[in-house]
């Protein structure tokens, strides 16, 4: 006898822990975000830490406090949802591995808002496009969904965003661009059932940040630029051994630095400004040393065509000049 | 007395866990792939983030709801299996550590259907051949086997697989090719019992997908190219000192090379064709060399064969042509 | 009968957890760091091993011994906790992730004194100025709340810091400056409830440090100005090929030092005060550079100018100490 | 009364968990390596993943079923094993941190077999040998003990190792060295009691594994060669000045091999035979510098030498030959 | 009633967690240690793979078998203790992070003794002094105390500390030096309660060791000492174009010691020996290019001082013997 009532007990715990969705829940939500930091351009991640708070009202009045509101942290937060209360799972769509989430609450008031709040951190990725690279913006996402409850059942309602004003926001490498948005809109699946769509509520915050080139202009741009022109010496160098081994000098040089953006960016199959800078570079070094190598068979040849050097004294600076105003122009095209 | 029945009521939650497994449980499982990053070609590992659901007809009608379906997400779902549902463990074979999922969910519908979901993130492994690489292709696999059960108690039924449609995929160093495939299959082991083989049933997801060689040519093979050409050069300076501290220069630079690809590659027992193009680079500024002491030698022992390096200027860039063509060719050729 | 009896036990024992919080909790927090370590300027963090040690009186009498005081270790004080005494969770606001607490303690005493205790380690950030970088000084500081209680409900009382005396202080890079400070203000929040913002209390330890620049002195500014001194050495070397070649060998070798920073820092919108003199070093070179080829153009349309060289021997050195000096006051007068 | 009664069943729970072990438990182990990955030479650690089965008569026969064998996966497994049934712990001595088990298994037949199953992944560490690399071989080893009962109450009995057939042998950087082996032996500890040992059982399996040099021979033995062979160049330069600076050249080329190691290797108080090719190259080419500049002393002092130099194009390469036959010989007689 | 006797059957399994401790716990304990690795000189870190054994005498009779000894394996004994016996936290103050306890054990004599043993793996940091790199000797430490005892409460008695006999100790880099020592110790500590000090037991474990410096030797100093002596050829070679570009390749080698040695020791406030070394090497050839540069300089003016070149020949030399007998002799006095 004792035995059946405690396991319906126990049971009854259990039972209780999936309420009847007749109506459709409307959940308000509301981030909060601290930092986003880590912005890793060769993985395409960035990590962000927030806030995220979730309410709604709650139709079921047996975890109702009988006046104010009652506050549940923590391990007594997850003692309260397993023991019944209905707090739905969500998940970040974008998001890699697990958010973690170092505190949460449960808030109760006596006219049956719940509201749920956790601090999370969590690594997020996106696509993101470095052809103008290091002159490009970035859309930073947070996508979020129900994982179970479909949008007949729970559906987002108003949805704030909010960023922590940065106190020293002229020491960070991204700018923030305009406003954040937080977005409802609806994704639809194909997975579970065979036949018939899922709907469910989708919640994307998109905030977008340009990233200042200063650090790349100082540390990469002028110091290219200025190993590009000093490479142009070579026409004012007599002799052949001397052209040909000082442009061997800067060629390799100019090549390192293709070494030095891999470190910068990830494998992509296209090229970013800063590359087709350095592609510019080796190849401009190149003909140069075709140009030194032709006038070395003529002149070999009892054809001299010296006349050729001094005219590349203004060739490759106007040619140079040219190539990157195209790219600045078609920068500004794109 | 109680003591007995608490007792015997808390043993009897822990019979409920192994159903007599009479009949042969058919699991049909959907695996949604939402993203595979983080390729390593290094560790030969790549990460894959998706949805595995799993469903199957539990014959035993303890935990039906009356009608409609019943979801439990994560805790209450563990709760469900801990009190008695049977939800079968499922092992990713070829998996380096353990699949992090951030959310699971068991459904039960009224009519006796369980399905459990589950997203999943996780690191696997495959064995890649890089024989070609960066013009090569690999396959991501994911093989996925019940942990406990063999054939004759567990056996996967229908397998679908689908990919989110990835919204930029003109960015990503992999293009998709054709349409992934779920196959399954059996897997006899031995290693339980001495004599006698056991038979599993294997689910093998595979995706084509080829490598776009952009970042390999713009970066690697076109400056290895001109270096190459450039080093050429040598055989129209004058002048022994200067021809050999030139080849020097550009033969230490292509071994500089070597040293680049260990960073893309793990240590294969086989040469890479991106390798085997450093390796030409080398042994034929080496034989620069050499030609260029040999004529030295014989010049110096007063029988002059100047002649040599004129046609060197022919034979050197003729040779690279033609096992450009040879490695090229040996590549369609496998 | 006893289905009832027992649910609501195990729910009385739920509804402990909430405390009315009828009057203001007042809690003194003591913090003891035993040390600040693994300092990453390049992510702008640090990592704190210390004790955090609260206590306030609490007005309900169930858990109080009869006399003395008891200890509740670990689990003990978890088990505690989820029956009901009322300890606030704490979060730090600028932490990376979630803190470690390998012990914590609960000590309850007779007169209703409670004290929570426990070990932490955590990997913290702050907004580092690195503009006079290496001789710069940071602010490392952790900023506590507690996450639900409000400022009506709980508020911080005297607060202590206490630095454990390292004992080998002379091996660290970094001094500690002044005393460490703990202050306790009210930080306002708008995100929980629309229109209403939220008062919490917070803690804020600072503890200031002085970096030792030796490091940087001896393995990066010495050889750097040698390097740079050496430099002009070119002003005596006879023959234009042999000085434009000794100074494109110095310009690579300080653009090198460039790629040395990079690993130092982060990617900052400025430039440090390190950085400052490798691009002063550079651009000093590049102008050597330009006067060389201007003196051989000159030279060769029969207007020679060799005269500007020797100036340049008191030019160079002159200029660099100015500069020096402007960057050594600039810094002074920030 | 019913308090008494509950207390006590709780604490038979307990009771249950340590059998009076009168006789010795023989357990039968059979250990499946699905892959051993992740071999790193600078930390001497691999990675191991495989099955672990164990299996042992179990007297007592309250948890044995009426018939055939029942199935308790993870967490039922863990309700059965804190419930009473007897598994012990076993540890792995050799391993760095703890193993991850992502699925275990109790298996128990209506015979009292209980079969204990898990899939395992760890990080384990061997003292390597590395004075032949990289032309090495090396055993990898798993050293299991139980943890807490000693040999009078637990010995270990047959013992299997199964290595699962690559698929693609032919990709891989290690080549199995015969058939593993398991042996099963006594290790003695006399860190419990003070006076007396205890005696554990323990398993060890070894699987011995070959290096495929390919890689460090294209990648680095041979283009070391090409260098050295080409610094012997130096005797055929004329010039002092020339001599010297191409032999400084090489020289910094060979020294840059040194780091180069540096990244493949252990700080290893011992030289490896790689090792000893780049030494005896750079001791080389600083040889050939001496001679260079003792030929010039002579010769400034009127009593030329110049005769030395055309010897060292033959004493150079010989000693070579002489030196790389004692490395080898000296290898094939360790 | 029902809920009252199970709530205080609840609470009372609570109340056994903190005994009246009257008496003074005497804890004797035993640390053997498998194997120190992972010595991280930049981190100033060490691994430590050990069993921690403590035992003490507890009156309680209530958990001592009839006769014999108990064993509680993890979870079993982990049950124990939430049910009440005793078993103080014990922390390691010098920790970075957590210790791993892969496996813990309880037992339980007849006559009360209780012995608690664990495996333990945990990062572990001390202050390191660098000055005579790579000749130095490191002091591995582990201090222990309990966590939330006085020492009036818990002392710890007699210690032993034993390390594993190495089987291959010829492989390692460091020589362990006399026989590691345990020490007990009072530690006092004031940020508890205001006034008053608290007074905990310390156990402190020092192994000292020796590191062998045969790979600095091979690969650094060896090479360095070769640059070294190779840079006076400068004073040889004739013309100041040629002796000055060679002492510039020369400098710009040694200044790239610089870096290499940043990867293998932190930003230290001091110079190691080897970068002693290092930046003697520098120095000296930048005196070299002021030698050479001031010749130069008086041979224009008319005032030829060309014999200092000569004499430099021994001078230099000479001084860097001189420098390298202060050096060690300074080491020696140290």
């Amino acid at each position: 006898m004792i035995k059946k009532e405690i396991l319906s007990a126990i049971a009854s715990l259990v039972w209780f822990c999936s309420p009847a969705l007749y109506a459709q829940y409307v959940v308000d939500t509301s981030v909060s975000i601290n930092k986003i930091y880590g912005v890793n351009t060769v993985d395409q991640t960035y990590k962000v830490d927030g806030y995220l708070v979730t309410s709604w009202d709650e139709p079921d009045p047996t975890y109702r406090p009988a006046s104010g509101e009652r506050v549940y942290e923590n391990h007594h937060a997850d003692q309260l949802m397993n023991d019944g209360l209905w707090v739905p799972a969500f998940e970040f769509i974008n998001i890699i591995g697990q958010r973690q989430t170092a505190n949460r609450r449960v808030v109760i008031s006596a006219d049956g808002r719940v509201t749920y709040n956790e601090r999370f951190q969590g690594l997020f990725t996106t696509t993101m496009d470095f052809r103008q690279f290091p002159f490009d913006y970035q859309t930073f996402v947070l996508m979020m969904e129900p994982f179970s409850y479909e949008q007949k059942q729970l559906v987002f309602g108003t949805a704030r965003i909010n960023i922590e004003a940065l106190e020293n926001q002229a020491l960070s490498e991204w700018q923030m661009q305009g406003k954040p948005q937080a977005r409802v809109s609806r994704s639809d699946y194909a997975h579970l059932q065979s036949g018939i769509l899922s709907h469910f509520s989708r919640l994307t915050i998109s905030i977008q940040a340009l990233r200042k080139p200063d650090y790349y202009l100082w540390r990469f741009i002028l110091p290219l630029s200025l190993i590009l022109v000093a490479s142009w010496a070579v026409f004012w160098i007599e002799g052949f051994s001397e052209r040909l081994m000082t442009s061997f000098t800067m060629m390799l040089t100019v090549v390192a630095y293709t070494f030095y953006t891999s470190s910068l960016l990830p494998r992509l199959p296209y090229t970013t400004l800063i590359e087709r800078m350095v592609i510019m570079g080796y190849v401009s070094i190149f003909a140069a040393i075709i140009v030194i190598v032709f006038v070395k068979i003529r002149d070999e040849k009892g054809r001299p065509v010296e006349y050729v050097i001094p005219r590349c004294r203004v060739i490759f600076p106007a040619l140079f000049l040219i190539a990157m105003s195209v790219l600045i122009g078609v920068n500004g095209g794109l």
